[in-house]
């Protein structure tokens, strides 16, 4: 799987065959046919391991998080540490992402990994902030990735304080 | 262009050759050769191409918005209209970002088509608000594309209108 995931990477979905993974594996082309029932099964394996591998990362972030006040800190540090992920990391989740835009199946596991970061946010937030913040944070994150001029912290702070409804 | 945007729609980035696209625009290989110098000139081109096409969508929806009240409705609209792109649209759009995020240099693509939108934007709005809801438009959006189960219209309008300020 992590082998597949490195290939994924590197080589985007479309440059995923059994004989790129074996190698990256470092075993024989057999084993790797043996193992998994089909590229398509294992596509679904790979992606669900990583955006668990992403979810754990939140959880583990927003877990600790005790009130309203906090989760404005833990959200501005999040989306400009690029949400605790390295760059190779957002390529997988971009991937995903196309993925799932090609083949709807794919979307319970980006389900999935939007509920479960939703149930995190909601230890203190109502469901509806919950969702919001989640999509923003999913935006801001997403361009402070691609601007080559990300914005200062101190806007992002005010940005999420809106959305939080702590501007008052 | 078109068909190279085609190919890459079709068969990711990685799988764009000058065969296939040759296929594509129902011309000779050669002719793909001779016009373009490199496939890196090429994917350059076309993305180019792709994010003017979705900008040019971008500025026709919010240009003749008036005001900041009229600028909710119009965002609410985008985000459930998919902001005016088809499912293949978004497909190349995410093979861009995933591009830019392996190849820095195409992030002047991203870029400008990032600060296209808010100069849009910003005729009705502070510079800072308009990155804020650019940045929140593009994870709703992106937010209701993967959800099997997509925000209701109203939830999309509270968020916007915090992040518009006109929550009080």
């Amino acid at each position: 799987m992590d082998a597949a995931l490195d290939v994924i990477a590197d080589h985007g979905l479309a440059g995923l065959t059994a004989r790129r993974i074996a190698t990256a594996a470092g075993v024989p082309l057999g084993s790797v046919s043996y193992h998994f029932d089909g590229l398509a099964g294992l596509v679904r394996e790979a992606f669900t391991r990583h955006a668990e591998a992403m979810a754990v990362v939140f959880r583990a972030h927003f877990t600790p998080v005790p009130d309203r006040a906090a989760m404005l800190e833990a959200a501005v540090e999040f989306v400009h540490g690029e949400a605790g992920a390295s760059r190779r990391d957002w390529v997988v989740a971009y991937e995903l992402y196309l993925a799932a835009l090609r083949e709807p199946a794919l979307r319970e596991i980006t389900e999935d990994w939007l509920q479960g970061s939703r149930d995190v946010l909601q230890r203190v937030l109502d469901p509806d902030t919950a969702q919001a913040l989640d999509g923003v944070m999913e935006g801001l994150t997403m361009h402070a990735i691609f601007s080559t001029a990300p914005p200062a912290p101190e806007k992002t702070r005010a940005v999420l304080a809106r959305v939080l409804g702590l501007d008052r």
